[in-house]
Parts: C-alpha cells; structure tokens; sequence
C-alpha cells in the first residue's frame, strides 16, 4: 500500500511528484531537497517471516489537547523467540512508509531474535502505510498534515512502548532497543535522545542526523555518489559529466528531443525545455539511487538489480572522451535501463518515478518541507553533476505554494542537538561509505558510548539486511559488534537495582 | 500584571477561579487538584536590581506548521557582571506568572552573578505576564489554549537562547545553565533532559517532578503540610483538625453561617452548604500556602507575612481539646488573619483569593488540567484535613467542562521519564523539609550528576532566594554547593575541545 491511503490522496501524491518536477525548472534547491529521497532494505524471499498485525489508539495531537481524536497506528510484532519475562525488544521505528516492506527488509533483526531472545516490534510511522490520522483526508490539506512530524512520530514509538510494557504479559521489564535505518536511523537515535526512559539505545544505521543547515558541507552528498561511480569503473563518472552537455545538444532540436525520447524508452516523450530539465533531475536521482544500493549482491530494493549494480551500469560508461553525443547518450540509456528494467518487464521509463512505491513520497515531501530542512548543492567540480546551489528562500516559497508551510531551518538543531549530542548515551551510528547519506551521518566516535562505525564497502544501511554470503567482511564485523553493544545495554539494565 | 492581560482575559481568569470554588462541591479531586498552586519566591526591597526588557518572536506552534504565527515572548537581560566573551548565562526558566515578579523574587542569581561573571536571564512563560499568544484572545477558547503546554515553553527557551547565541555578541560560546523553581524548577529539570544542547545543567529547585500518577503516595503532599503545623506549636495541628467539624457544626444553622462570616470577615457571607466546602478548601489552601511559605524571616511572598509564620499562626491554635466550637474558630480566624491581613489593611477576606496576583491562575488550571496531573488526597489521619480520595475520573469531567479538554494521566510520566532518568545529567534537585511540594521532589541522588540537596528548616524554594541573616546553615551550605556546581559544569564546557 502507497501513502496517502486510497484513490483521492493517491492522485494528489501522484499529482505532488509531477509538480515537484515541473517546480524543479524554477527552484532547483527543490530539486536536490526533494527529489533524493530515502530507501529502505531489500527483501529477501528465502527467509520465511511471520509477525501479528496489530493497531494501536493513538493520539493525533501529543503536544496539544484541543485535538483530543485518536487514529489506529499499525505495528507488527513477532515473539517466537522471545524470552519472557523480561526479554529485549528490538523496536523498529518505522520511517517514511510502509511497514511491511521496512520489516521484510530487515533481515539483521530477525537473524539476531533467536540469540537474544528478543521480541521483534515494527511501529508504522504516522501518516505512512495504513497509519493514516485522518484516513483518506489525511493528505488533503495543511490542517490536516499538520501532525506529520517527528516529535508526534517519537511520542507515538514511546506511548506505544510504554502501553506493551503495562499490558503484555512478560514486558514490564523488558529493555527496548530501537532499531531504524535512514529516516527511520535518524528516529531511532533521536528516540534514544529524547526518551531514554523507554530505549536503553539506538541502532541508528545510515542515519544523516547531520545533513540539516550548517553541519554538512552542502556538496558532500553527490561528491560521495561520484566518488562510487569513479570507482566503478573505467571513464564511468567522467561520462556521467559530460551526458548533461550532450543532452542539452540533442533537446535543443525537436528531432533531437524525440530522439532522446525514444532512446530512453521514455512513456511520454519530451516536449519542451522543462520536461527536459525533469529528465535530467530524474536521471540525476537515478545515479544517486544506485549508489544507495551499490550491495554486494543482487537484490531487489529500490528496484531489481544485480550484484554491484555500478558495476554493471559503468560497463555502459566506459568509452572515452571522443564519442559522439549520440553515442554517449546510447550508454546513459543503456546504463539507465539497468536500473529501470533490470527484468526485462518494464514497457517504457517514467521519469516522475524512481523507486519503490512502498515509500511515501508524498509524505516526505512534506518532512521536507517542514523540519526536514536538508541543504544538498552541486558544483560540477567535486561532483559529476550540473552546477546547483542550495537556494533556501526559493526551496521555502515552493513549499509554501505546495502545503501551504514554510521550512524551519533551525528547528532540527535546536531540537535534536545538532552536532552537540555528547551529553546522551547508547547510541550506535553505522554509515557505509558508498552511501551518499553519510555525507550527513556521525562519522567518528563522539564519546564512549556514542559510537560510529564505518562499513566501507558498504551502501544504505547494508548492515540492517539479511546477511548474505557475498556480504564484505566489514558488513559482517559491524552487525557481531552491533549485537555485542546490544547486549551490553540490555547487561546494564540487568544490573541496575 | 496579572496572567491573562487585560479586561477580557482578567473576567475570565476571575470566573475561572469561581468556578472552580463552585465545582468542589461535586468534584474533591479537582479541589485537591486545582487549589493548591506553586508560587515563586520573594521579593527583597534592599537589593537594587536592574534589567533590560526584551522581546522575541516566538512561533506560537513549534510543534506543527500549519500555524506559522509568531508572538512576542518577554525575557529581562542583567548583563552587567558578564564576563565576555564567553561567560556563562544563567537562565531563568519562567513559571506560570509574571516574569518580573519571578526575577525580583530570585536573589540567589542576582548575589552569584557577579562571582561567577555571568549574564543573566530571566525568560518568560507563555501565555503568562505579557507573553501572550493571541493577546486578550489567548485563553477565550479551547483552541487558542492549545499552544499553552510545558513542550511549547521549553521549545520557546530553546530557540530563545540559540537565537542569543547566534546573535549576541560574545555569547557563543557561553554555557547557559537553566535555574527554576516550582514548576519553573521543574521546567529546569526537563529542559536539562530534553535540550542538554543548550543548557549545560539545570538548578531544579522544589521542583516536584515526581508528583505525578504513580509516582508519590498522594497523601503525602497534606501529610507534610501537617508535620509542619505540628512541629510549629502545641496542639496546632490537632485544633486544625478539629476544626472542619466545628465548621461543619456551626454552619449548620443560619445563624451560625452568618457568625462564622463575621467572624472570619469575609468579603461576602456565606450562604449555604456550597459556600461552607468552598470555605473549607480556601482556609485548607490556606494551611498549604502558609507551609510552603514557613520562611525563617519576614518576607513578602505569596502574601506579606512575619518571620516563620507558621509559629506565628499556631499562637493562635494552642488551645486544650475542651474549647467549644465558637472558642476554636475564633481562633482558626485569628490565625488565618496572619496570612490574610499581617499588614493589617486588609478590609475583608475574600474565599476565593489566597495568593499573589502575580501568579496566572486560569493557565496553571488548564495546565493541570492537560498535562500536569498531580494526584493529591487527604486521609483525615496522616493528615489534619477531611479525607477526599483522589478521583482522575471526576477531575477530568470537570476539566472538559471547564476547558474542553481532558488530562492525559500518563503522558508526563512518558515525555520527562517519571522515576527513570538516569540516563541524564548535571540536575540539582533541592528540597525544603518544610515545603509541601518535596512530597514529589528527587529526594535522593540518582547519580553523581543527578544530585539532591535536602534543606532541613527549608520552605518552598528557599534556596533561591536572597540571602537573609536568618537563613539556617542549611540553605547557606545548599547555595555554596549550588554554586560548586555551576561552576563544575562551567569547567567541564571549557574543558571540552
């Protein structure tokens, strides 16, 4: 199921995609803002995996009392292995969409329940999946998106906690351990943070908690997609350079754009110089996708692919400066197709779409616009792409037109610590380093028990997935050493009187 | 200026304060409840002080966007002993009342501003004094209630303070340590937990965090209030229990109504069976008042009072058990004329007044009637009052019908970790043995840097205040200490690279 519930919010968040993309003509911070989303982990079909649905009364305003309605959040719990009374809970704090797919796709805590004799529980994130506060109204106006927010999610993850605790035979001491990757990394730690009476810590694994206003470099993000796409494979990234050029060429003519069209297998062709900016920015976001799944092994997350997708993608990188912008342009698309029709299945490419419909775009469209104020530029120097700078003032007036909001660029900081977090505990921040999201991530070890660990071989959240035997050593030492800081939480809570 | 600004706003608040008289009838909780206040601290006319007056743009929402408006929130500045760059701040959390008041009434910054170079701040709490959100318009509905919560004011401190450091010169890199008392204190505690950013530590002084559902026997709070009537004169408590049935006795005819409004010169005379419980839960909130203000010198605090007041009233209760009923209220009158009209200006008593102006009323009932449920009740054994059970049902129908709201029980406990914050750091928790309020004070050290100071002959908050020649040694030593640990924090900011 897509966020947004059923068909009137389904054609607004269809309608928000290609809006977004027409915006990206006149606001390109827009552009980097919204169009790199976050992911989730692939889905493995051979482990077999059985959880309860279950749904929660949960409040619609935790931090006002005029709204006193309550909507049903969905979560999914799994207790085959659990030791009760009192064994760990590993609690999954859903990110920006379907709970289903985060759950299938974190295979890490359901290989690790069995010797922790833990209970696995994965909480829907509001206004994502079947958790909708207003049901089908839920994306239809600012009144009602109003309690999209980060806040409302943690109190929703800590009063849900604090109920299973009281109610389920077994729990009340039971320490919980908050598991996220991405977004859902970033709430696992801010949880820790703000509530360390319900989680004992935090495996935040990929988790820009440091890509808001001032704590990043704005470049960092596609410097770190060039530097993988430079790796592999001969010419790869300097084709990659040269393609925004060629494109130019080729659409400045009208055989020319309906060449490109063509070539790209696109569904609707190109018509003008706005759809052929949204190509650009579509195949921009495909590059940096890849990237996010840059995984060892072939897997099926954002979208089906091989093993080392750069890899393969690159091959049809390779030639040298000389080529013509036709041929040039014949890589691109064979290389673009790698990642869109991997299967063979795909009839034509849509370029309002990059990725799984499990996650809710449209809902992060509006984190976006809202608290989740994350600068992102481009230079064309450190980075492969078309030069962009991050414009706020433009990025807060697109907002404003789109949900009638305005972005906070303080807020985050303010609120969550930004890079002054050193008084909280218990809380480990994995990166891999072919992730563009560690370009935002904690890199080095704040202090004893606020810990990074870098996983160099390793994409977006590598670490949280099914283990796999083409997994790189790295991966497979973070997750032994990530158990052994769980362990040691829930030794800690054993031993306080 | 009284909370709730102008005309408007004060009819309202004075209805609020009547209505609530008439609500004891039916609802014992929400007398328990909503007549015990907190107050601030007193006022010292020797010691000059001096203050900018400042406002700042607050967002009236900083949990939701759809309301983007901002209000003018009113903080007072004392910069004249601040050692810049770089010295600390000490940041006055504002409670539910004129800030002023709570700055003039707070010496112990004042006497340490200098020692320790610091800047001081004393921020005030919206929707009281002049920080009102809406104007006169902030408490006439539900709806404009809706911002008035503790999350809302610890955000306003925090983005007021980010913003001083950003924008004053010399102030970034000055560690901020919140000082509170009262329910300011327990803002102070809180905002130590939720923003270690921004503050480096907190002084929480009589701040009863643990006061909460589930966290203190509710017969406490009256128990302690009853200990200090008994250690304060012979017979003392024991005439004031005997006093309700004497009341009860005497009201029972209409002369004897009209004696007892006589006798108690009473603004206006009582008239019937609602009058004489509203005229109970007045002199029961008056036993309370007088404990929490029981201060080893006169000072003028929620009222102008002599030196250790409580002795002062128990002159007036010593009595043998064999007075008759018109003997023991005649002196029940007396005494409670010590706290009502020690002056002697005061024409006639009114029931429905027992403190300061300078306190919001009507904000601190919504409050208690949204999160801050502190379940109080009397037993009639540990305690000199009539026993009333502590009913969350009853308190929360009449805050629906009060407010159009009702109290979330559990939430406090939830959102500031209730008995488990171990997790956190750098708090001083200080209590008064006298003062009602240690009933849910920290009353032991959670760790070496979530520390309690016990003050033996201390009222409520008497470490705050100025300095006097009757201070016992207790409050000189808790000050001393208080001090220590400032300046230990300070070190520790210095410290850090």
């Amino acid at each position: 199921m897509r966020s947004g519930g059923s068909t009137a919010a389904l054609d607004r968040a269809a309608l928000g995609v290609l809006t977004l993309c027409f915006a990206c003509v006149h606001v390109i911070a827009l552009k980097s803002q919204l169009f790199t989303r976050f992911g989730g982990s692939p889905h493995s079909a051979e482990t077999p995996i059985n959880y309860k649905t279950l749904y929660f009364d949960q409040k619609i305003d935790h931090f006002g009392f005029a709204e006193d309605g309550t909507f049903k959040q969905r979560y999914l719990v799994a207790d085959k292995h659990w030791h009760q009374p009192g064994g760990p809970i590993l609690f999954y704090t859903g990110n920006e969409g379907d709970i289903t797919w985060f759950c299938n796709n974190t295979g890490f805590m359901w290989e690790i329940a069995e010797e922790l004799g833990a209970m696995l529980v994965f909480a829907e994130h509001r206004y994502y999946g079947e958790s909708l506060p207003f049901g089908q109204e839920s994306y239809s106006d600012t009144k009602h998106l109003n309690y999209l927010t980060s806040e409302q999610a943690l109190a929703d993850f800590a009063v849900l906690i604090q109920n299973l605790k009281r109610t389920l035979p077994g729990a009340h001491g039971s320490p919980v351990i908050a598991v996220g990757g991405s977004y859902g990394g970033m709430l696992a730690a801010w949880f820790r943070m703000k509530y360390p009476n319900v989680v004992v810590g935090a495996l935040a694994s990929s988790a820009p908690i440091w890509q808001f206003p001032g704590m990043a470099p704005c470049e960092q993000f596609y410097k770190i997609v060039t530097q993988v796409f430079a790796k592999s494979g001969t010419n790869c990234q300097a084709n990659i350079r040269r393609s925004w050029k060629a494109i130019n060429n080729v659409s400045s003519t009208a055989p020319g754009l309906q060449w490109l069209s063509e070539e790209f297998s696109l569904c609707r062709p190109l018509k003008d110089t706005i759809d052929v900016i949204a190509f650009k920015s579509w195949l921009q976001e495909t590059w940096v996708n890849l990237a996010m799944v840059d995984y060892p092994y072939a897997a099926n997350f954002l979208q089906p692919l091989p093993a080392w997708p750069v890899q393969v993608v690159c091959k049809y990188l390779g030639f040298a400066s000389n080529v013509s912008d036709g041929q040039l342009l014949h890589g691109v698309s064979q290389a673009a197709k790698v990642y869109y029709n991997y299967t063979g299945s795909t009839s034509c490419l849509n370029i309002s779409q990059t990725a799984t419909g499990s996650l809710g775009f449209l809902g992060w469209f509006y984190q976006a616009c809202t608290e989740m104020v994350m600068p992102m530029c481009t230079n064309g120097f450190t980075d492969m792409f078309e030069p962009e700078e991050w414009n706020f003032q433009a990025f807060s007036d697109e907002c404003n037109a789109m949900f009638g909001v305005r972005p906070r660029a303080d807020w985050a900081d303010t609120v969550y610590g930004g890079k002054d977090i050193s008084a909280h505990s218990n809380i480990i921040f994995s990166n891999g380093e072919l992730d563009p999201w560690s370009s935002g991530g904690v890199n080095y070890n704040i202090t004893e028990s606020l810990v990074c660990i870098m996983i160099p071989e390793g994409a977006h959240h590598l670490d949280l997935r099914y283990s796999n035997a083409r997994d790189p050593p790295s991966v497979r030492a973070a997750r032994a050493l990530e158990v052994k800081y769980f362990q040691q939480w829930i030794k800690q809570v054993a031993n306080t009187p």
